[in-house]
């Protein structure tokens, strides 16, 4: 085990470091670790020069929100990043050489063979080797659904996925959320709208946000930026992480990556292909039996996930089971999940969690 | 050729009958016979009981619309309907049996072995194959891909789809649209709206309208009815009709539909597997020469359909076009259409024409 420096005195709970508190991640981590297992001591909150200095509610206490800088990570065990890619790539080496374990969630380190890139509910011993001292934490859609993925694979070995993902504006950060409402303002009481190819362009005034195309009463297919061969840097995300996550090198995914007028949750069209025939009643236990993921796949009921339902909470819900009518061997479900939550806030405090199980063991060993 | 009695008089144009003309599609019917090559003598506009007697606008006219009756077809050549299939089921028959070809958008007959499945562009001839003088116009999420999966499977032979779909509002007719106008201006200025699960339901009051669930600020995976084995009945539409109309009985489909917050324009995200390994150049290629296609392709200047851009043209576009990154013989495409145009009142027109023109030419030999 290389990072966490098992030098704190005994019964010392880690210090933690958050990078980028006052992003749309960062609000949902500070809700997180002011309502998870205390396993934390010190917690520092950091952001850009801009934001620093911004008091911000961390565990019911007033923290000052610090200067990115080398300095502040003295005493760091743990440091979590969500900031953009260029800055992971130029702090979490810094962090690291003050002596932190550094939880990366930007795209900077994924795929980096060094780097482990962990699900704690799917493969949270890769966690532990980690010999640049960083664990990346994957991308949001990826995260959306390899939860539940996960479990199928181990019971059914997967062969091969084709996803087509719903995808919500704060995907893109504050500056996504932003954009969505005023759009929405923007469009509502224009019951003319959606007749005519342009007319909602016209209207929310060309205030694309970070999006490619207005978002309200529209969706956009082209999320990232572009990739080789016509294929977004999203969906090469999708494809390259879920891979490397279930340890399957050569595993063929195409994704459709298409965002969506919804403020917070990804959802995900999944069709996956298996090794072994499926049978639906062994498909539901093994779903409602595990970690992290939420069965809710009763139609005649209403029961099938939507985001303005499953947003604000933990699991992957998972509904729409069907075995495909022409391969017994395929099965297509609807996945849905709070992309801030399990898609970022979450699975970056899960990973720091595991790390700081670690640090304590080696503390009081 | 069973149906077009083909005892006009010569030159005449044959008489044509609109029922359901006052709905979403009916609407956009008569503005479509306004501006269309004017095939048609008299066009008689038909309807409930309790819409008949509202005065409508076509090719410039105003004209009372009559109430639906068995009277109502005496002299009609051609019958288009767009209503409830219970409607259809029981009037198709009186329209025929008054003399009539019904070209008919309702799902009533489009399984039956006795009625052909048309969309012009993809399988024209068979429209003269009816022998119980009706024709079936296939489901709007069908129409919206079809197009462009028919050029397609004609160059490289269909092999297996797997659809994802965004399906707007007003597929769900005139009460679709309402509910959702309603629902966004419920929502609009609502800026904590998105973080926690339930608020989105009860700020729009639970008045879901036709949906499922809420749609604004939300997508619902549920379209249609239950159908067998956990499908909606209109994934097993998707599945079942393109088989019919593309002649492929055995073709395996896999089809997840989805209603999302746009008023009109469906768009799927397709993953289409051929017999023959593609070259895009050649793809481009063949559908920039296909009847009733806009390839749409190119990301580096923004350009890929959405609904927005597409609502109120006629062809199904085409973007986002790539080759599967682990399999040559698979194409992923993302293809938006006017549901209620190329997906219900066009197609409906275009057949009617077909059969137009051939009565034409029987009352003129």
């Amino acid at each position: 085990m290389t990072g966490a420096r098992g030098k704190a005195p005994e019964g010392a709970k880690p210090t933690l470091a958050v990078v980028g508190a006052t992003g749309a991640v960062g609000t949902v981590m500070l809700e997180l670790l002011s309502t998870r297992r205390d396993v934390w001591g010190e917690i520092r909150l950091i952001a850009s020069h801009r934001s620093a200095g911004r008091r911000l509610v961390v565990r019911g206490q007033e923290t000052t929100v610090l200067p990115l800088t080398a300095e502040v990570f003295d005493g760091v065990d743990v440091a979590m990043f969500d900031v953009p890619d260029e800055v992971s790539a130029e702090w979490a080496e810094v962090a690291v050489a003050a002596g932190a374990v550094v939880v990366d969630n930007s795209g900077a380190f994924r795929m980096d063979p060094d780097v482990p890139l962990v699900v704690p509910e799917v493969n949270a011993s890769v966690a532990r080797k980690r010999p640049k001292g960083i664990i990346a934490n994957p991308n949001c859609t990826t995260l959306s659904m390899i939860v539940a993925i996960g479990a199928l694979h181990r019971a059914y070995v997967l062969e091969s996925l084709v996803v087509a993902s719903y995808q919500a504006a704060s995907g893109a950060g504050q500056a996504g959320i932003d954009t969505l409402y005023d759009q929405i303002a923007k469009v509502a009481g224009h019951r003319e709208l959606g007749t005519r190819a342009g007319d909602v362009r016209r209207i929310v005034d060309d205030d694309l946000g970070p999006f490619a195309a207005p978002l309200a009463m529209n969706v956009v297919p082209w999320v990232g930026s572009a990739g080789a061969d016509g294929w977004t840097s999203e969906e090469l995300k999708v494809r390259n992480e879920s891979r490397k996550i279930l340890g399957l090198p050569d595993l063929p995914v195409s994704a459709t990556c298409v965002r969506v007028p919804v403020v917070t949750g990804h959802s995900l069209a999944v069709h996956a292909r298996f090794k072994r025939p499926i049978e639906l009643p062994k498909v539901y236990e093994l779903l409602r039996d595990s970690s992290g993921v939420l069965l809710f796949d009763d139609p005649s009921h209403q029961e099938f996930p939507t985001p303005a339902d499953v947003v604000g909470t933990d699991p992957t819900w998972v509904g729409r089971l069907r075995i495909a009518l022409d391969d017994p061997q395929a099965l297509d479900l609807f996945v849905c999940g709070d992309n801030l939550r399990k898609g970022a806030a979450l699975n970056t405090a899960q990973i720091a969690e595991v790390v700081a199980e670690d640090f304590m063991a080696v503390a009081t060993a």
